[in-house]
């Protein structure tokens, strides 16, 4: 089952291999993040970060865990929320503040956060934007809800 | 309490906060890679991979997610085993081969790979060594069994 999914997932390209994949929880995936579409960015709610989800399942077919780039240009913010499912962030490129419970802390390239479920955590990007992998221990991104703290 | 800990742990230092923390699993956590020791290297079962534990519980405190960080020479590899939980690999600088369940897959930087719970899986880095972020929905990292195929 696995060599046909990848014999036919090598065909149509590597985000092709996600959705595919996605139906078959027991398989593989490698997914290169320069081939998935950012998503976000048009809702004030949230701020002006962009992501891309690389590794995820469905309500069906859940895959254990849940990975995604999280993207700010200068300056950018993921205004506070909170949801129940602990996360981490991993620094890639740039900097930023990712203030948790009301302490701020500085993020860049090596840099691990362990955000403990339930709390309260936002970010801004510094002047040179910010780029961090992010991931829940969860099996779909789509039933984490976020409550943002601006929405009272 | 929060701010008791990062109080205290400001004082002596990032990695110190790692193992603090771990006695308080609803505590926030930010450690920087650089700073934590490297692990492994010695034993000829799993091969010749290092690695650095960012993100870790206790079985008594677990943290609901495992983060590391994997260093590879160049031609040094983690030897072919599997373990009942699902991980996930992200490229961060070289390039190697993972190889799951037989099926060759390409990482370098920006690549995330799933690997299923149960699947057996080796890497081998290329010439110009490797580094990746690991990662496991689970408590405690010394929880998970490591079974290697060469061990039978």
């Amino acid at each position: 089952m696995t060599e046909i999914l990848y014999g036919f997932a090598a065909e149509i390209g590597e985000t092709e291999v996600l959705n595919q994949a996605s139906n078959l929880p027991h398989a593989p995936l490698a997914v290169n993040a320069a081939h998935v579409p950012l998503s976000g960015g048009t809702d004030p709610t949230y701020g002006e970060v962009r992501w891309r989800t690389l590794i995820n399942g469905t309500a069906e077919t859940p895959r254990d865990m849940v990975l995604g780039i999280a993207e700010f240009e200068a300056g950018g913010r993921l205004q506070a929320h909170r949801h129940d499912p602990a996360e981490f962030y991993f620094g890639l490129e740039g900097a930023g503040i990712v203030t948790i419970d009301g302490m701020p802390h500085d993020i860049s390239p090596g840099v691990a956060i362990y955000i403990p479920g339930g709390a309260e955590h936002g970010t801004v990007a510094g002047g040179e934007g910010l780029r961090f992998a992010y991931g829940f221990p969860n099996g779909c991104f789509e039933d984490i809800e976020y409550q943002f703290s601006a929405q009272g």
